[in-house]
């Protein structure tokens, strides 16, 4: 299912080697937009702590910046898709995804979802193929010896290999996710869930800001970003939602790059990039419209914010759908949702103490961990690194083929002894009355 | 499964009172013996922290010796079973399990088994009636206002109720094992591994053990315990023991109280009672000869002492069990080892490097976890206090009755919908097939 692997990480044990001083050397495999911004919270933390991260990164790479991680190493390769291509291919994934797909029907879902996820991987094999056949850099790599392979498991790459192979060979899962966003479910002990492990404090806002949010009264602000992948929005879409901001008592910051719609309140300011966690955190914030990324979530879990939930994409919908379930959000389809609707959703939200609540809960189950998720993250990685893999947390059943896995074996075998009991017993009853029977018929003779 | 809730600790939420100060009123139903004496770990760091911990002490109580635990108040009921009762029944409980049930078939040994289960089932009702039909401690108990019931999970007792009602009631349930012990399988989210909680470093040997441990030289010492429920030994398996002790070069330290055995050797001495933890962890220990009990199993884990395994009963198979399946024990069976089974056990022991390199392995991964055992044993009780319960942990399963944990409402629906279809569908063929017979006739007729 790719909306549960969206969110997830994998640690792969890599060599013998680990260098005295607790410092290892990290090979990380990454992965673009959002999920690039929580892993290097992971890498930064691991590089202040000595240890040597080195992030191979294509060429073409849209957010994995070299000069923005000044503690990190990298490991550039040329590529035969350029970033143009690279920008192209995600803008139409995404488009695809929001405005393409049916969402009412899971039949018609399934086949067209198919075709993106094969354009998707087309595109990550192109750039796993461009690693692995580059002999320069593999010598490198090789030659480096790391103590463990880092991996955002969204675009996995290995030398011919199955994704199976490469998931089950996984020492460590790292989950985006905690159950205060998900249900209670089964887990198994080499999976930990690290979700809101990039959370912090609030910092203050720039000052043009603060004077925005500050003039908002008791009446508070409302924060609206739908994340940093969002395709173009229809004008009509973009004139129903600045009209439904402009009917509420709020100040809105609204995180949006298109036209200046006709319908833009006085009360509603439009940014092309908002200091997300900042806002969610400041006490005059009331509300928080996103896509339900789980960035964003995880920051409005963080400081206890209700949402209005507009999901996209990926596993945004299930995010929504369990935010919802626990009442701290209300969820609008993208497509179908009118202004009206989203006023509606916005008075609920900020009128209804019980989304307030719900979420202050959240926050508090979130707050009140043994260790903190990013120092959970570490603390495993760093395992993996000093006791060369985590074998004792592995299940055996990665070990065992399907049909062992499934005790196929096993039933055949017991089948196959039931079979051959009844033959025997079916011959030999079929003997003995043949016998009595020609018995019968001799003495019947004399 | 008996074996399976062995080592199970479970806490209820009582009330909806947590005072301030982060100090709680705790409330325990204990167990006899080892359970009690690692319940009592968690109990004093509780009251250490500043929790007021009352346990509810059966008069006739083996093992629960207020005086003890001078930081713990206990509220003493009286019983109908005197303590001499609930001595006997554990004695032959226990030796029941140990030399009269048979052991190599499956078949022979559940019934059996189930009988030493509707005694002990009687005993504990016996002793948890002399608690609720008790009107003046009820009373004092509801006044009390408890934020949360602590209770070892063997012996549980409730206001009329059933087993799964109680169980299924858990906030939180703490087992006294972890991955060094069990092998990796899927658990939930309110369950925590905290094996090895009562674990702590070693202290100094009283003055005349230390010189004989020391007298040992290059060849160290062997620690023999079979733990504090074991029954009586004939005579000639006593014998055989001290055969077997009697020719190694180490020199042992035997807790034993039977008749001294003939064949006793100058290398060994025998004790009523052993400061095991302590002996584990002396640097002279080559070996433990071990009933498998969980405690004494994670003092050598802790430690990185290979062990040689005599299960005796409960959970004590599966545990030895685990500790061959990883290289760190060798078992033997008490009731058809022979002098030189055990002698050959020890031999292989000491002399083969590869049961110490594994018990220090299982030692790593013990002392190697974010935080530990008690720490997070403790976490989760405040934890429960704090938020009135762990809610956001509990499987919802539990609210489903069992055809719908099946799906049997879903199924039966479905399959009803194919059958009403079915009928339809055959109905209205016979009426169309009838009518155009008809017509054809008529037709024909014409």
């Amino acid at each position: 299912m790719p909306v549960k692997w969206m969110s997830v990480l994998l640690l792969l044990q890599m060599s013998c080697y680990f260098r005295p001083g607790n410092c290892g050397k990290v090979l990380v495999w990454p992965m673009e937009f959002s999920h690039w911004l929580n892993l290097k919270i992971i890498l930064d933390e691991l590089a202040q702590r000595g240890h040597e991260v080195t992030v191979l990164r294509p060429a073409s790479s849209i957010f994995v910046d070299p000069q923005k991680s000044p503690t990190l190493k990298f490991e550039t390769f040329p590529t035969s898709l350029s970033k143009d291509d690279l920008e192209e291919f995600f803008t139409r994934f995404v488009d695809v995804w929001i405005y393409e797909i049916p969402r009412d029907t899971c039949l018609s879902y399934f086949p067209l979802l198919q075709n993106v996820f094969d354009e998707y991987s087309d595109t990550y094999q192109s750039l796993c193929k461009d690693t692995v056949t580059n002999k320069q850099l593999m010598t490198k790599l090789q030659n480096s010896k790391f103590d463990v392979l880092f991996s955002d498991a969204i675009g996995p790459c290995g030398e011919p290999t199955t994704f199976a192979e490469t998931v089950g060979k996984a020492e460590m899962w790292l989950i985006r996710s905690y159950w205060d966003l998900e249900f209670p479910h089964p887990t198994l002990p080499n999976v930990d869930y690290v979700g809101g492990l990039h959370c912090k404090p609030a910092k203050p806002l720039p000052k043009e800001m603060e004077d925005f949010v500050q003039s908002s009264g008791e009446h508070g602000v409302v924060v609206f970003s739908l994340g940093s992948m969002v395709g173009n929005m229809t004008e009509e879409k973009a004139n129903a939602i600045a009209w439904a901001l402009a009917q509420i008592p709020q100040k809105v910051l609204w995180r949006f790059d298109g036209k200046t719609p006709d319908t833009l309140g006085p009360n509603t300011r439009v940014y092309n990039w908002l200091p997300q966690n900042d806002l969610l955190g400041h006490p005059k914030t009331k509300a928080f419209v996103t896509h339900g990324g789980a960035n964003g979530l995880y920051e409005a879990i963080h400081f206890g914010i209700p949402m209005i939930g507009i999901p996209l994409f990926g596993e945004q919908c299930d995010n929504i759908a369990y935010m919802v379930a626990k009442g701290a959000a209300v969820a609008l389809n993208i497509r179908t949702m009118s202004g009206s609707d989203l006023l509606n959703a916005l008075k609920a939200v900020i009128d209804n103490p019980s989304y307030k609540e719900k979420a202050m809960w959240l926050s508090a189950i979130h707050h009140d961990q043994p260790i903190k998720p990013l120092d959970r993250a570490v603390f495993w990685i760093e395992f993996v690194m000093r006791h060369k893999g985590a074998k004792h947390l592995r299940p055996l059943a990665y070990n065992l083929t399907w049909y062992q896995y499934h005790s196929l074996d096993v039933i055949g075998f017991l089948l196959a002894c039931v079979a051959a009991m009844a033959f025997f017993t079916i011959k030999s009853s079929l003997f003995i009355y043949q016998k009595f029977a020609k018995m019968g018929k001799k003495m019947k003779n004399e």
